[in-house]
Formats: C-alpha cells, structure tokens, sequence
C-alpha cells in the first residue's frame, strides 16, 4: 500500500475549518478579524515518551491531548492540527487504533486533522502542530503573574506519575478503583479546553502541567521575574497519593509529569469566580499559593512552606536532555 | 545543559512575525486582512531521508527548504515556522551547524522560528510546519488543471537524483563542476519561493517536484482529472544528464526525487507571461507537454511522447511504503 492511500484511507476525515484540507500542497484556511492565532508542536518517539507496545489508541489519543492542552493553556480555542508521522511498516490494525485515539478527542473538541506526512521509519515518531485561536490579546502568558496574584491548579496532581510507577512496579496501590484511575490519567489526559477559554479572561498568567509542578511553575516565575511561595499541604492530591508516604506523594505531585492540569496565577478578588468555574466544570480548583517580589539579585524560585512553616524541599521538574 | 537552554540557544532569534514566539506554550500571531494562511508539514528522519554522517548545515538548509517548497508550490508568501527535533545528545557543534544551516534560509526569505519542541531520541527526526500567507482565493491547487493547458517545469530535472548516484558510485560523470553541482542541488535545493509567488497569478495548477516528475504530475492528473501528453526530448536536463546513456537520464529526470522545482499547468495564452518570468528569475521554464481530456473509463496517466511519437515508457515515483 503506498504512503498516499495509507492517509486517505486512515486520515482523511471531512472538515469544515481548511477551505484545502490533506492531499494538496499545503492546507489553505482564512483568517478570523478579531482573533488571534495561537500555534504550538511537540514530537512523541519511541522508546522516549512511549514503548513500542503501547496501546495504539491511546497513543493516538494522547499525542493530540498534549498539544490541545498547550492551547488550553493559552486560553484558546482549538481550530485544526496536522500529523507528521513515521512508521516502521503500514500496519493496518495499528493504524486503525492509532486513528480512533485521535478523532475521538478530535471530534470532541471540533479540532480537524487538515494536514501532515508519512513516512517510514525505523522508529514511531509522532509529530502533531496544533492551531488555535483567541480574541486579539486574550492569550494568556506565562509572563502575566503578578505580586500578591493567587497560584492555582486544575484538577490533581500526580496521578500520571503515580500511573507510570504502578506501571513499572515502583509502587503498590491496594485500591484497583484508584490504581486504574492513575494508570488512565497517565495515557488518556483531558486537556482542560473548555476551563483554558473560561480562564481567559481571568488568569493573569497561565501554563500546563507537562513536566511537574516546580519545573512549570518555575517557567511562570522566570517569564514573570517573580518568585512563589507554596503550601505543600494545599497541593490537591487523590486518595491513593494521600494514602502513600509523605515524601513520595509529595515527590509525585511536585516533580511529576504528564498530569496537563492547568497551572494559573489570578488576583485574590478573582476568587469567586474561579470557584464558581470548578463548580460549573466539575473539577477542582485549587490555590496553592501566592506570587511574590523577588528581592534585589534574587533568582525566580519557589519557597515550599508546609502547614505555614518554611521547609527545606527539593523537586525537580523532567527535563528532555537532563536524564 | 537543559533542553530550554538548548533551545534558547541556537534556535531563538529575534523576529517581528509572532506577538508571542518561542518560551511560552504556543506562539501568537495575529490574521492578515484578506489572506489566506498555508500551512505545510513534513518530517525527516535518520537513516531514511539523511544518513547519521549528514553535514548539519545542509540538514537544517534542506529540512527547511523542502517545507518552503510547498509554500512555493501554492504561491504563497513564507510567513514563519515551527521546529521540532529529536536528537540522541545535544552536540553543541552539530546544533551550531545545523542552526546556521536552517537560519540562512530562513533569513532569506523572511521566515522566521516562532515555536518548536526540542526532545532526546535515539535517531534525529527533524519535523518542521511552516506558515504562509496567499491573496484571498489565490491559492494554487493540484486541481486546477484544465483541457489544453500547457505543462511547464522550472530549472532543470533529475541533478539531485544524478548527485545521489554519484555519491553512491552508481554513475560517474567526468566534468568536476556537473559533479559538485548535482551533488549540491542535492544538499541545497533551491525552494523557488519568489516564482511560486508570481506564477500564483498565472497557474492553474502547481506543486512542487519532490518525489520525481512521473508520479508528481500524477498527482496533479488525479486532483484535476485529466490526462497528460509529455514530450520526453522537452524535458530540461543539465550538461551531466545529457551526457548520459538516454534511458538513463530519462529516468533520472522522471523519476528521481528532490528536484525541489516548480510543476504548474497555465493556458497556452500565457506563454509569453511565462517566458517573462523565466527571464526576470534567471531560471528556465519548460514546457514539456500538454493537459488532455480522460476518454469514458481511462484512469488518470501521462502518455510520453518522444520526438512527438507515442513511446513506451515506465517512470516510476518515490513512494514512502512503497520501496
């Protein structure tokens, strides 16, 4: 089968959004007076971010989640991606599953495949750019975190990571309910795009949750030249988390990855709003903690208290060239 | 070193496309009042388009050039370009290389990096989208090929096929400077950016030549409909082809891949618009042939003419599956 029939056949859904969609040179669409477009790529391989037995579906899946999460971070809707992808052989079955992960989450988020390329490769790659779009100036930044701004985050954190260590026989969890939870949460995220558009107009800086906790918020305090101070006993956590020794909850829900929570700063009198928000998504909320001024010469960092009280606490953040 | 401060590195430049460009979780751009976007992808990978001993300049050069191909191909104006590369370590000569290598293109034609993901990997994968931005409607599609239209070709056929053959010893060619050439237009190909533009006026249908002249104008045939008369003794070949056994240099020009040229159709009227053309870019345009009617059943083909008789002829095109 050649490499041109393999994308029709696997890839070629109908769409509205591109006026010239796959099988031309390049996808052709307009532009929308008003908005703005918000564009971001992220590159999967083999043996790097999955194995190569992985469950087809839920790596098609994810590839597309992770970068829908990007735009949920910036507040934006999604418009339309392309795949760039490479394969060992044509396997059909595989395709199949790989193409079902990623129009159900697609589909769901009226976010069309309107272009790519295929080709083979001794090794799976996965390589989805992702567009979306915002009213001008709405995006959200990582660099808006203001003094005295309120730190929150979506959802829980940790799951992911505790996911891949049960996975990997690294921890025990007694409760299935709860290790299936966590191994789910690790390969089929929920982007937070519809909460991402909401808090638009809220948040004054914004981010995913891609490499942990303290590496990301980090991101914010340097593009912001701010520091945080965090309360390590507001960090919203899942039972299985909460049932495991301290420091290594601790560990998963700072220094974690693959959780694609959006991480948030917002002024205190934003508050009610951002609670009615957790509220109307069904999703908790949480304030962790508050952005401060760096003093003169200091560095953007992150003070850990614990119950109120300074403590001494390293987390670190995944970093693709320092493992 | 960490991959942020890889990226900072060698990959963030000053640019003036994007409101917001590399270091947040998308970039931001705003719409163009009565364009069009375009937008390409393509993917690279070691051991399959470029071997592990590869010049890292010519890599970043090709990998972004055959991408602003496609833009050339819909007559499309570069607008920017996203980067995401997979690689085994960070070799800070081989970065410094292959930045320079993608940056003189990109300088060139205005076209800046405004996002990209940077990821370890057991092979370097290279997958870059660029943006363009085309007159509302002006777009140049594969479909576009009407009855009686002339077919026209850009530059010269088969010298990045003949230069892979002579890397690989499979053909000798005497004449040093046809040698260094065909290895050149190999290694940099000349994406014909400004042509593109110009012809968008002019053409009905147009793609670019990557995969060798058969199976391309294939494509264009299948999108419009049609079929094709090629006169194979019309065909432009270099000095080194022509001084080659004919069958083999037919199949080189026909054939071979990465010739990075422009495919158009355009009325027999605009002839002389074209020969026009061919002067102000100091480049040649050819026209090889003619677009046909498809009689009741035929299928989509090129009938190739030698000396104006019917010839039997198989070229065949570089598909990704099927070799």
């Amino acid at each position: 089968m050649g490499e041109f029939d393999l994308i029709r056949r696997f890839f070629t859904r109908d769409q509205q959004v591109a006026r010239v969609g796959i099988g031309d040179d390049c996808a052709i669409f307009g532009a929308q007076v008003g908005y703005e477009h918000c564009i971001s790529t992220d590159m999967l391989v083999e043996g790097r971010h999955f194995l190569s037995d992985v469950d087809p579906a839920a790596l098609g899946y994810k590839a597309l989640a992770t970068n829908l999460s990007d735009l949920a971070a910036m507040g934006a809707q999604p418009h339309s991606f392309l795949l760039s992808i490479g394969l060992p052989q044509a396997d059909e079955r595989w395709l199949q599953a790989f193409s079902a992960g990623l129009f159900q989450l697609a589909q769901r988020h009226n976010c069309p495949l309107i272009g790519g390329d295929t080709t083979r490769s001794p090794l799976v790659v996965i390589s989805i750019t992702v567009q979306g779009l915002v009213p001008h100036g709405a995006g959200v930044l990582r660099s808006g975190a203001r003094v005295g701004d309120d730190i929150w985050v979506s959802g829980t954190l940790g799951d992911a990571a505790l996911g891949l260590a049960l996975l990997q026989e690294r921890i025990r969890v007694g409760d299935p309910d709860e290790r299936e939870r966590a191994i789910s949460r690790l390969h089929w995220p929920e982007p937070r795009v519809a909460l991402g558009m909401e808090l638009a107009s809220i948040a004054s800086s914004m981010m995913d949750l891609s490499d942990g906790l303290a590496g990301d918020l980090l991101h914010i305090l340097r593009a912001s030249h701010r520091k945080a101070a965090v309360e390590l006993a507001h960090l919203p956590m899942r039972a299985a988390l909460r049932g495991l020794p301290r420091m290594q909850a601790l560990s998963l829900a700072t220094a974690g990855g693959d959780d694609y929570e959006l991480l948030f700063t917002a002024e205190p009198r934003a508050s009610a709003r951002i609670e009615q928000l957790a509220e109307d998504h069904e999703l908790p909320l949480s304030r962790i903690g508050r952005i401060l001024p760096l003093a003169g010469g200091e560095l953007p960092q992150i003070e850990w208290l614990l119950d109120g009280r300074p403590t001494q606490f390293e987390a670190q953040g995944f970093d693709h060239f320092d493992d």
